[in-house]
């Protein structure tokens, strides 16, 4: 997908909520572990409840590894299930990779030409060529870790160099020479408040990836006040707060109003940047 | 595996030797193509033909992601074979996971309680809570990512703090609050050459796991030369040079022909460290 047809889908659903797909079994309602793949059984009924409401789901893959292939085959089920009946909606590999780059060569194959995902996420700690062989494919992004939403995010993406310059706004400022906004967005945590406006200065075109709403506390409107752009420039993520609101026979039900929420939300505060 | 079983094991072959099974349909001899599962028949081989001269195996996870179900499968035989057949052998899943501090649980889950692995690598890049997780298991070890081996490890890994410090140096330093030498090891490319004295400044007795000697053109001696501790200290990791040496039917005699070169150097300097 293209930055033009993601634009696209925010304007026409008024949402650039992403609906983080953690799917965890202990966590989920105990009628689905009777059902032959509990996890995709989970996700179809999410996605179904939730997509009249958001424009991208992210799964992230730990959550599929840790059952291993099974959980690899419900992972699979998922992008597959998702291209076939949602087309519209971005899909967003949560993997965090980067390795040097004949290995992150390998991952762009595995993610972007076999599964025929939207994006990935990279972690930038290994530098230019552990990110570049994801950047080779037309329509695929890379969303690289900037700054990060969880406590830890303070011991290294923090640091200032000599010229008061912090750690990521060092990753910003040199991965744009990588790719432009319309191949690479950025995940910055919900959590991190006024950075945004920092961020902002260094990246004002491209999209962020915002995790860290609801269960880490972040707040939507800060982040909208701080990050949001012309053509919006923000994906907003959720996942437990929609996904395990509910765990009786209900729960898609109450993960497509929770979503609703969001997505309210959202649709103010599109109007309210419009009108400014 | 704790750390004296790993040094035991290292003075008993006199090799710190790990083979890296970075193992890519495209390289292996074409007649295994014809096997049910190539990947596993051609790593099964190169174990049983390298095992006497190297004390840990890595196989590095994108090159069996790429290969969906299959290649996750073909990882879980791997790990399964190593651990059935040549059980002092130390296993590092090279993943170089790290998330948020419930996902990295979840990783940790997988790698070290599903599959009993020993090790996994990780970025520091998300701090201390992604990384934690991984230490709370018995005589499995965190390796950290410190300074790579590819070019791209000077573009964040080498920048320096307003104190001179250079973000790896601050990895080393900080994360040694996290655990110590008996659970954490570090990765540092074998063509960092000299840097290794600045490493061994800061973390004397860590284990540090070297790949770039071989293809990527590190030098041995000289990672010896500055590595190298009392209880030898070091993993080196050889893929290619090994695994590829020769694509005929005796593809793994040439690899043990290659991994015994490699440990006869070994203990020449392991015997130098000794005698010094």
């Amino acid at each position: 997908m293209n930055r033009e047809q993601l634009v696209r889908n925010i304007r026409r659903k008024q949402s650039f909520l992403c609906v983080g797909l953690d799917t965890d079994l202990k966590k989920i309602p105990a009628h689905l572990l009777q059902e032959e793949d509990p996890i995709f059984a989970f996700n179809r009924a999410i996605i179904d409840a939730t997509a009249p409401y958001c424009v991208a789901y992210k799964p992230n893959l730990a959550f599929y590894e840790c059952y291993g292939l099974k959980g690899w085959e419900a992972f699979d089920k998922t992008v597959r299930y998702i291209k076939e009946n949602h087309p519209d909606q971005f899909i967003i590999a949560d993997a965090k990779r980067g390795d040097i780059g004949n290995t992150s060569a390998m991952y762009a194959r595995s993610f972007f030409e076999e599964m025929n995902i939207d994006s990935l996420t990279v972690a930038p700690y290994m530098g230019e060529d552990s990110v570049t062989p994801f950047l080779q494919y037309e329509d695929k992004w890379v969303i690289l870790l900037a700054l990060t939403s969880n406590k830890g995010s303070h011991d290294f993406q923090l640091v200032e160099d000599k010229d008061g310059q912090r750690l990521f706004e060092k990753v910003l400022l040199t991965s744009q020479q990588w790719a432009g906004p319309d191949k690479m967005m950025y995940v910055v945590g919900a959590t991190q408040g006024r950075l945004f406006e920092d961020i902002r200065r260094i990246a004002p075109h491209h999209f962020l990836l915002v995790p860290g709403v609801g269960a880490q506390g972040g707040s939507l409107e800060e982040v909208c006040h701080y990050g949001m752009t012309g053509d919006c420039g923000l994906l907003v993520n959720s996942s437990r707060g929609i996904i395990y609101a509910d765990n009786s026979e209900n729960f898609a039900g109450t993960a497509a109003a929770k979503a609703q929420e969001l997505q309210q939300q959202m649709a103010r505060l599109l109007a309210k940047k419009t009108a400014e």
